[in-house]
């Protein structure tokens, strides 16, 4: 596991920012983070700090905890 | 909130290690963390990344998610 949950954890991103209707532009703007850098947790790439999980959940107005929750295979490398 | 997050997240982790039956030594070593890193978290001085939020829930037998469920004061600055 490790570095493999970080694909898991930005498509559960992705799935979570566009039920809340937004665009990635539009969450960037909310969480006062670049689109680059959301482009980039959603592509698998960024290994995110606990300080900006926060900040997604808030501007998805979701419990931070929840941004947690997704399936991801722990056997992989 | 944001940076204010890490005092009440460094404490409840040190809550879990405690109810683990850890030292802060043992921990670190099941995660493949130094010990000086955990006491930096648990002292609310460590912007902690997703990947290593992930193994020291791996460490504590807890889902990952449990990790952000704490209570702190979102009006803090």
């Amino acid at each position: 596991m490790n570095e493999s949950i970080l694909g898991p954890f930005g498509l559960h991103i992705k799935q979570l920012r566009l039920k809340a209707g937004l665009s990635q532009e539009e969450l960037a703007a909310k969480c006062g983070l670049d689109r680059t850098y959301i482009s980039g947790i959603e592509r698998g790439l960024r290994n995110v700090s606990i300080v900006n999980i926060f900040r997604i959940a808030d501007a998805l107005s979701l419990p931070p905890a929840k941004l947690l929750e997704f399936e991801c295979e722990s056997e992989h490398e």
